[in-house]
């Protein structure tokens, strides 16, 4: 008969179809499977090695486990729901393959600390594509900022108009902020980098086994110190997750200012045809759907950091069967933090292009230049909250007037305050306005070269 | 030939493959391509009952749209990625079988108004679906409470032992919980029925559309009387979802209890086989995985409320590409409500037993009758908190002699205070103490009685 | 001696100074101190009805419950943490005040009912102080919509250009919003406004009281029907912040087009001088702060929604200590909403001035009448996806010669469809190409005046 | 005149009351006034080094500034509402007390990289205090852990009883949670460590700054590097309550078991007065408040993250008004965490004690030594999962005649398997079962002792 059933006979008949359906894994686990495969044989050669099973049963082992991932890569092996989970179905197959050896390779190991190992080694993996990711868009970021040091560009606080920038800079803060998410997926991936493997159910186990000897085979720093903690820890995964909610916020804020910068108000760049799309009806409609989608998919994000917190919330000691919820969080984050960086990297390296004229145009036709004039008095001597007073004053009537500060004479200068002279129309030019922040980290020219030299430094560690 | 792009000549080259793959819906909302084909339908019929369209263009893209619903459900149509969207790929699948008319149903609509209209059919239908799942669990409630009302159970506070309840009491409380459930689903289902069916891309259309017409076609109760509104309106999304996290809370709380009554500390309950696990290791286990599973699945639920609100913070008006993330959030909520609500109605039907004598004697092993006490003497005149006070320093003296209340003598009972009278023993019988409770809405076996007919009449609704 | 505790003399020691500290909820549950006297004299009133107590003391509890509503309302009433809760401190200070009367209040009933009827107390008022704020908020959108039914605005899907607007058209879409959430409000109200004084401690009493008189003189609608859910339902919480929650999400969307409204590159608004503020260093700008807030505190509320979810998951029946954790959750969701309301009416009402020829130009210089020139063509019977790509077409044509539509000559309009006649002029007007927008729903001006009436009619219920 | 406005003359009139009140923050960001002060006094000094204020003018800046500290600590400074936030009450105070010096003190300063700077003194400060609380915690743990290696405890997977343990193995699994706590704070430390000082507005500055000297002189490890970065990031604001939540995790972990211990069913512990409470009502009441409350004040500190991640969601660069409210969540996760250790190291240090008879009862009543017996037949060469299945049926078996796996006779054993010696017994005492279990990092004693020796060591770091 077709009984699947792995667990002992201490029952005597079947799970209900609907709850079989409801508790079976298979669907999303399969993801696992390589990663079960190698754990596998790690563990089969351990078992070897310590002398709890022969070096012809190890051997037995790791050629049936590898058949294993041949038909899996060849999509021939594709168990049903009835296989629970995919620790079960390769448990199946093998046994299938290599008689009872099969049978051997569970003793002194759980699926406890089997899908914590799975878990790892996949997440393990992920967070090296995704570091590489984050370079590769940096590395967008960088050619981009390059080429566009002496480029202007508004900056803004509180969305109005308050300094202007080099273009460079601007796009330096988001290189720094993935600079982070880049040093704080290398510290997640110190803690995802631990085993597991030998905590057993929850205890350890009776057999003589060497976990050290499997962590090293499976390329972990060290195994955990404790087999309770081992199985039930997943603060690994929230960390993960966390991580990428932080990259999200990134993505999603870089993708707003796109979104506004495409807006026909801004009009600060031009969205190419391979990176948006057009309306059902109206034919004039150029739409960034790139970055409306990334902003989209924050939201998910945040969602499975949730999730996952209240998956841990109050649950006692050791592995309980609702940590089998981490697995989709944790899969659905990878895919879309890789297809986020993925398509914003495509956006910036080839779906964009910025209109230098019209931002030219727009640094020089508004107030930000303002707070020179206040640091052009207080550098002669005038308390800065007087001058600061002011320039106030003075916006407020050249608004009314319809003037912009390049357009007062020296004369109205003057009768503000005597110490204006005439050096003030090149103080409060929009390229000098941007050159005089000359402050370390400041947005002046020389600053931003020495901060593309410092990113270019980052980027080869 | 090969060029799927269906927006205008106002584009000169393709997305992008990175992008069109990030950017395709098709994977998904696939799932919503009935409720498309008919949303369709009745739009057709609308375009010609106004005459922008001929009765036989109607016709022929009637029966074009129900010939792709055929080769839907016969597994031939299976749009891929370059087909953006399903509302793309059936346009140019029925543009294929009938020709030119396909190019007119698009007239007076957009894709905008087009997936809102889907969506709300769809989540119309698996309220409607999910209320049935509802009030199946309530009956297996019901069905199990009309068998134990003079079930004793341990009543708690603080998880500490309170005061005994009928069991029927308990499950009562759960009734209770599913009945503002299936209420609120229904006040849910009100907001989600409504057209925005004719809102356009956002603000309606030259055409002299009939929206009630379409709305009364499509069973929805009014259109939408704000076009804007109606293609960025997703409240009625978020609502469902917080409306099936409450559905989570409450199957979280019961899925705790059972978890606890089939600990070997409680052994309240007998799991049976076709609801539990075991261990790949431990023979003697017997798990109560869905329980488990459904408290493990509600962090998911709650994450993906968090999504949504997320996904709709200040969203500019009107469509955003942002919205396209409604989809897959709403879908898992609608799958995991069910599933949860499905394993725990065959949970309650089939898979547990009360232990009724180990319920009797956990009763009557406790101080759970003090308050008993304490109201017996102020029946008597003696103030609540005295009579309180007094009967706490009783259960202090008990405790240290390893005595229950039972066991004192009537001499030491009128040693405490004089009022007690040879009654006191009847007083705190566990039965009497459950039937005493007899206020409005009491664990007293009278009121559980009349609960149980209200909550038949509830149920007939 | 100063010993405060009001438990039994169970307990033979006190707290500790830091559990004490840590558990006491003084701290921010004296703001239901009003609710909480209110309960406890129609508690006492009842009492006395049934004959538990007799009409002397009933009195006495009634004056010396009234009593220290004056010292509270005098400020002379602040118990410390030594009180640990309101109820406590109420209940010491009536017996300090009326004697040994004082000390049979407590007589059937608990905390746990008792707290819980505060709660709903306190939240039934709120509620309609903020139906009321969402109103007001209405009549102030209506107001400006009622000014601008012939201001156009540019329409945006995705930040794009689509269709322009009547700005009414655009307010009301909120307007619709805000008319959910009063509704919303309106059925929330009705799940909190039940009863569970007489629930006790969870099981009901022994005593013969009479919760629908109880219910009844607090203006509950009924008691709850299950004594156990009574002292552990927190859904009305939940239900009432999800209903913030949307709140927030339509002022986060508001508040959003505010802020680009405001800034220069959209200068569609003047921000006044009593609604915006300046920097401590830039004397220039001016700042949205109002709307930049309310998209701020948007993330606050969500958090609180999700914080109450969490506190609820798993939780076994009935009451637990968790629950305190309820209420400064709730109080702050209270506050904030009330303060965004409140202030975004400012805003609306005196805080902002569209810029009427600003927004005349704005829609005069884009392509956002290209659907109507799709669906002219398809008026005379083009089918509508050819129209749309010859639109498209001619989109991209005139932007690279740098025209607008209506800049095209006759000639060059028949060139591209022999259909095209001078008409078509007049029907790329924005004025006209609003107008022409006629469906119901839609932002054609005579739709708009309807919508008017119709939300008037809606503020009369 | 009383006008409070600080900002400039570009304004003419005031804030709208409800306004001012919304907008200001200076009835919470008075928490961070002496880190504001601190902040100061570095820029002044810094100021005077550089040469844009003299010597003497720093000399006033900064006793006046230490003067409000004075005041401060005094309870004579206490600024309103109209302050609107702790900078401006600062200054202005400021300038009463040393008069046109004090105007001076914002040069080369805004209120964005000042506000950053303070949170991060602020922030500092405390997660050094938390991560002591972490170390105190440990240390209770690690003590109760040293005198309770053979203490037996039953070991749970599922809840259900699997593999007794060693108690200390099972307090060390939380200690070794709460390591990687204290070493994720410390990681976030470092990215707190950063100073924003002289990041200006956004765009650094035109005075000639030494923004590493007050890195320096505020023990920040570096400036940021890049100015628009250094005024709008918040990661280590979300990172840190990421950190705060996970605690929360492990917390409510540790919680939910102490309350199952403490009830009538485990028995596990006894409460001690100090930590527990009663109930107004049941005189036997004695509740584990504490771990309820931690348990409850979970979702407190998860609201909190998603808020903060909520608030940055797709915000332009660099400030906007929206960052104000960070600070209510960051204050009240770590008044919160706080609390929660503190309130959990005293119940650990003398709130509980363990009843080892019931302990030792526990484990030696129920099949958790099942694995053992399949265990011995695998370690004699038995297949494992054979051994497995013949072990399920005998448990089923035993549990249908009443018997433990001990009750067996050998003649029984030797019925089911020949390899069955007389050695079982000793193989399956509870002694030997978690003895045995002496694999790294599993809970034999041995294993235990030597993890206690490596915890002594972590914590000496």
């Amino acid at each position: 008969m077709n009984q699947p059933k792995t667990w002992s006979q201490r029952f005597e008949s079947a799970l209900d179809p609907i709850v079989a359906e409801f508790n079976a894994s298979i669907g999303f686990d399969i993801e696992l499977i390589e990663y079960d495969l190698t754990g596998s044989v790690a563990h089969a050669k351990m078992l070897a090695k310590v002398g709890i099973i022969s070096p012809e049963e190890a051997e037995t082992l790791v050629s049936g486990l590898e058949q294993i991932r041949q038909e899996y890569r060849q999509g021939t092996f594709n168990p049903g729901v009835d296989a629970e989970d995919v620790h079960f179905a390769v448990e199946r197959r093998l046994t299938e393959l290599v008689g009872d050896a099969g049978k051997k390779l569970h003793t002194a190991r759980s699926r406890n600390d089997q899908v914590g190992t799975d878990t790892r080694l996949y997440l393990r993996d992920k967070i090296q594509t995704i570091r590489q990711n984050v370079r590769q868009f940096q590395r967008a970021l960088l050619r981009l900022a390059e080429q566009n040091v002496e480029t202007p560009i508004p900056g803004y606080t509180h969305l109005q108009r308050a300094q202007p920038l080099s273009l460079a800079h601007h796009l330096l803060a988001y290189f720094e902020m993935f600079q982070r998410d880049w040093e704080r997926l290398g510290e997640v991936y110190e803690r995802v980098n631990i085993s597991p493997l030998g905590s057993g159910a929850l205890a350890g186990t009776t057999f003589p086994i060497d976990r050290h000897y499997t962590a090293e085979l499976l390329g972990f720093k060290q195994p955990y110190r404790n087999s309770l903690d081992g199985v039930s820890d997943r603060d690994f995964a929230i960390e993960f997750v966390n991580a990428a909610s932080l990259i999200m916020v990134h993505l999603s804020r870089l993708s707003e200012e796109v979104i506004l910068w495409a807006s026909q108000e801004f009009n600060f760049i031009q969205l190419k045809d391979n990176c948006s799309t057009g309306s059902s009806i109206m034919p004039q409609k150029k739409n960034p759907d790139v970055p409306e989608l990334v902003r989209g998919k924050t939201g998910r994000v945040f969602g499975h950091l949730q999730g996952l917190l209240v998956l841990m919330k109050a649950l006692p000691l050791a592995y309980n069967k609702d940590l089998q919820e981490d697995k989709e969080a944790l899969f659905d984050t990878v895919k879309t933090v890789q297809g986020c960086l993925q398509s914003m990297t495509v956006l910036f390296d080839s779906g964009l292009e910025f209109r230098t004229e019209r931002l030219q145009t727009a640094v020089a036709e508004d107030f930000s230049n303002a707070t020179d004039v206040a640091d052009y008095l207080a550098a002669k001597g005038v308390p800065f909250r007087e001058a600061y007073n002011l320039v106030g004053k003075v916006v407020r009537t050249s608004l009314a007037a319809g003037k912009l500060l390049k357009d007062l004479t020296l004369e109205e200068w003057q009768d503000l305050h005597p110490q204006f002279e005439a050096d003030i129309y090149q103080a409060i030019a929009p390229k000098q306005v941007i050159s005089a922040r000359n402050s370390y980290g400041g947005t002046g020219f020389e600053q931003v070269r020495q901060a593309l030299n410092t990113a270019q430094t980052l980027l080869e560690n």
